[in-house]
């Protein structure tokens, strides 16, 4: 009996007019080749280094180049300044030297703070705040963006360089190690960008900088503990047990609360002054230069009272002067070069990440465009300057760059004016700086961080998508349990585990009809969608039908025929008679999927069921017609649209019910 | 100028008729809540341990079970053979004692030999044909597959254990790690079962899987070159530079062509019976007693002629008997468990991949459906039962299972009745093994190893997929110059880089319609398909919209817009009014792709363009709610489809055409 209705419906296969199929099934198998992977490459190369396609980017589009005129264009792209600078306006030249002014008096102590949290001698942050800016003043993209030492990098660096060399017993090799890995993170950053490298930032996930800056901001305020306490010994550990272990040990002998004092009432004050400062806009500038009131303020008192014959740390001799060079320092080959290279890279990506992170909030801001690639060629030739002239690596800082913005900077002029400044402060007013007290350098690091702990984003991440909170928190938890390292591998694997994951299980869709339309739609998402009794139309949920999930969406489908055609045995009319496999979603497919999709055409056929499969995608239906399993579906089956594929079995079911 | 028309148009936007928009976009919005992360692990849970769906794989399904019926119900599941057992008739059991007494002609010869190659003596291969066939028999679900020793697996072992102790200085502790390696083995096989991780062996793509048996084949032929040679000292590196090196430094010595000649000459003998059997059907038991027939003629020659007094290499003493405990050999702490345990892991997988890639090609023939992780757990508590009777590791051979196939089995008797004539040799002819030439079986392990290069597949693979190809290739290479464990890794390394590349670049195609059709679709795949004027449509092509494509995506959607823009500057008319995104591609979406989403329409916004999306997926759709860009693109602005989407946008264009 069933091998009757097999021979049946086999002869009406063959029998099924072929001429009653749309026409524009037949556009499906003639479609012309995808481009290969030769191609591809070629043209990704291609756009690598002529990135002015028809927009014009370099401005010069349109008009034929004079004799001068490519190189110009070509000096343009380099150093966008030739570019703007020629419609700079003196109004523009006012709002930037106030902006710049602004900018310095926020950057000066900062700098001082950072370098401390570096590990280095306060002159090295403000060294840092000179020679970069300027770099990245002639060639950057970035018209806001205020250019120096910044939190994160600076725990980076002494918390990874620390681990080669201590810089207590030797700082001058651990000064050495600094700059070659500012050296090699600038060349790597130049690579990037030469490379078209652009796309390796986005692997830090906004979710997992958010929770990468909260645990480092955590991190950094933890080893605040050590001028604020004015305590002489204190781990290079930066996980939160090792830290809290030193504290409670160093607590134990005695300590000095004029410290704790000082630095305690300057975070008040420079908090109150954010505080007014956002309350009224007006006063932006009172929160800008707090800082540099808080150090002159306690230095004079510090001077006045002398209570650092009492305990409380100052930071004594600065050297005065411009940056020396540095270049007769550089390891490059050394028995530290391959832990240098490797501090290096996550140096250059996460100073990458976040001034690209800045750059691109306050361009969009302001609606121009950031060049990415270009950025990081800049970035990356500011630290490699700055590794030559005693700089440490440097990037775009948050703080500073708002602050920038809203002192109205209308270009970079603002980083030059501040650089001029920070060199000025550095000439002559050095020796002042002796009294400083090192607790309201804590101070000034402590009152920068609240701005690093984003605690709405990460609960608006929580409640979009629970898969990006885990990242989130798992580079959270990774920097402060482990390290920094640890908390950034954590937040890769986790984000890469999430495409792997989604591509592993990927949804198989039953479709139904929407009534009176041709539309086909989920039955799951759109619950009024209406099954058709005898065909079964199933959507493959994932855009590459692969090795890692072929099997399954196999699996998933032949079982669910087999239970369709389980359960409708006895009402033989509506039992399943065709399965269409929805493939819109399939661009590309592999040796694999392809051989998954002849074994479900196997057991269907071997269950005397119709298969037709509907709108594959371009690489995919090409890949099909090369393997043959085409030929071995036939060709007529398949369709440029899930209703024709529809339309041709029931027709085709029509034909079998009658001749039964 | 351009600014009155900027007015205008968000005139327009807010006076566009929101009442003529279809029924079906309201769908969109109003579908419910797709299943959030909790509920999809439940149900993965839940499936994993109720896999008796309505398919009623259980076989008692429908009738309600009696007191003892779920208990036989249990059984059953665990061992198949109470299943089948009942049907099993006198016609089945003559089948499957032919093919097994066939199996084990062939299955003798060949398990001597992979000891040989595992480095260990003749009798532990023949004890591995012993008791993990007949613990399969009970469990397995496979009615082909011949459980016993294989060559991958046995060069896999002998090359990792190896490493740790040498089989040469040390034989009694290189068995007990490998009774070890057994044992854990078998241990990660059944909670791979257990667990549902049967995933884990599509891990290991089909390519991969092809060019990491031609490059072992080739290693496993170069290590006969030893026995073929009559060579005393060899190298225990695998790659095939070591093994070359090692030949030509023993060949200085001087060598007996004895051994040569006689492995020469029964390579020959068996190669051109397969060849016969291939050509003749029913002579193909030819082929298959030929490597018996080979070790009973060379030994009774050897005997004959007592060659091995000039240099021919014979086996010598062979313990007789029943296997012999070896649980008290069992390393399970030591210092070499953890070696051990990375060890069998990997054999585990690769025995795994063998076993489940040969019962799925026979299944598929037979029709019927193989249970992979039932599979798992038989394979599993075989190898854990074999390595506490002095077996190793074992799995389904793909030579010895197409002879049993051939052969006519019926069932999984057949390897029990092999099994049973293999413990009879054991018993009986151990002695008589006395002067087999080694040469004898290195030509038998030769003449198995045509069967696992797959040149045509390899090119077909190279015709369908050069990525594949790729991981093909790698595997080969990592194989042949590296060892067994890089070659998997350079593999598994191509793959995974495979779907992250899909992910990182994903297409994104501008669509047309289709004359006289609602079918929009890409107008590079079908150039027939024409682009409207003012309005266009863009494709997504990726099932997953987030961190690492979304800047990408993100960037390269405004720059087609802005380059639409800049060239139909002049004609006002056809200038792009309106952005369709078709997100039918997209079926997930993260925090970082809904960002991307805000940031195109505020792009597009301030180049005067309205922006629509047609048909996101379901969980795409819900994270675009929970995150409120639903609410900043307008949800009048999102449809079920795209040709409803581009109607509303000329519908708009032509109020503003008008009102201008």
């Amino acid at each position: 009996m069933e091998d009757t209705a097999a021979v049946e419906t086999s002869v009406t296969v063959s029998a099924f007019d072929v001429s009653r199929r749309p026409d524009t099934a037949r556009l499906v198998l003639s479609s012309p080749k995808p481009p290969g992977v030769r191609e591809e490459i070629i043209g990704v190369v291609r756009k690598a280094f002529h990135p002015t396609t028809a927009s014009g980017a370099a401005g010069a589009a349109g008009r034929p180049p004079s004799r001068w005129g490519w190189a110009l264009t070509a000096l343009q792209s380099v150093f966008p300044v030739l570019q703007w600078g020629r419609s700079y306006s003196f109004k523009s030249f006012r709002s930037d030297v106030m902006a710049g002014l602004t900018l310095a008096s926020l950057g000066i102590p900062q700098s001082i703070g950072y370098a401390n949290l570096a590990k280095l001698d306060p002159q090295y942050g403000l060294y840092t705040s000179v020679v970069p800016p300027l770099i990245y003043a002639v060639m950057g993209t970035s018209r806001e963006i205020a250019i120096g030492p910044v939190a994160v990098v600076s725990l980076l660096l002494s918390s990874m360089v620390s681990k080669i060399v201590d810089p207590a017993a030797d700082p001058a090799t651990y000064r050495a190690l600094v700059f070659t890995v500012t050296f090699l993170a600038g060349v790597f950053q130049v690579s990037f960008g030469l490379f078209r490298l652009g796309f390796l930032v986005d692997f830090l996930s906004h979710a997992a900088i958010v929770g990468f800056m909260a645990g480092a901001a955590i991190v950094i305020g933890m080893q605040q503990l050590k001028g604020l306490l004015g305590l002489s010994h204190f781990t290079n550990n930066t996980d939160i047990v090792s830290v809290i272990k030193a504290v409670c040990s160093a607590l134990r002998d005695p300590w000095h609360p004029g410290n704790f004092f000082i630095g305690c009432s300057f975070l008040i004050f420079i908090l109150s002054t954010r505080f007014i400062g956002r309350r009224y806009k007006k006063l932006f500038w009172l929160s800008a230069i707090a800082p540099l009131l808080s150090v002159v303020l306690s230095t004079a008192a510090v001077y006045a009272t002398r209570v650092d014959k009492h305990g409380v740390k100052i930071i004594q001799e600065v050297h005065a002067g411009l940056n020396p060079s540095s270049a007769k320092q550089l390891r490059l080959n050394g028995p530290y070069t391959v832990e240098c290279a490797k501090t290096a890279i996550i140096c250059a990506v996460i100073a990458l990440a976040e001034a690209i992170a800045v750059g691109r909030s306050f361009s969009s801001i302001r609606g121009y465009k950031l060049d990415g690639n270009k950025e990081m060629i800049a970035m990356g030739f500011s630290n490699v300057a700055g590794s030559l002239s005693s700089c440490y690596v440097a990037t775009g800082s948050f703080s500073r760059t708002a602050v920038n913005f809203s002192a109205g900077a209308r270009s970079t002029v603002s980083n030059i004016v501040m650089a001029v400044t920070v060199f000025i402060a550095l000439e002559l007013f050095m020796k002042s700086l002796y009294y400083t007290p090192i607790a309201v350098l804590a101070s000034i690091i402590l009152s920068a961080l609240p701005g690093l702990i984003d605690i709405k984003e990460a609960l608006s991440i929580w409640k979009v998508d629970k898969m990006d909170f885990l990242t989130c928190l798992g580079a959270f938890l990774g920097v402060l349990f482990g390290s920094v390292e640890i908390g950034l591998a954590v937040a890769l694997a986790i984000s890469f585990a999430k495409i792997i994951i989604q591509s592993i299980r990927p949804q198989v869709e039953v479709l139904g009809r929407l009534q009176g339309t041709s539309i086909f739609c989920s039955i799951r998402q759109y619950p009024v969608a209406c099954r058709m009794p005898s065909v079964l139309t199933i959507r493959i949920d994932t855009s590459f039908l692969c090795f890692i999930n072929s099997t399954f969406i196999k699996e998933r489908i032949v079982e669910w025929v087999r239970e369709e055609v389980e359960t409708s045995e006895e009402k033989a009319r509506e039992r399943v008679q065709s399965v269409v496999l929805d493939m819109s979603n399939v661009v590309n497919i592999d040796t694999s999927g392809i051989s998954a999709l002849g074994e479900i055409h196997k057991e269907l056929a071997s269950l005397d069921i119709q298969m037709a499969i509907a709108s594959p995608g371009w690489q995919a239906i090409q890949k099909m017609k090369m393997a043959g399993v085409v030929d071995r579906i036939g060709g007529d089956w398949i369709f440029l649209t899930v209703g024709e594929a529809v339309e041709a079995c029931v027709t085709l079911h029509k034909g079998t019910v009658l001749e039964c």
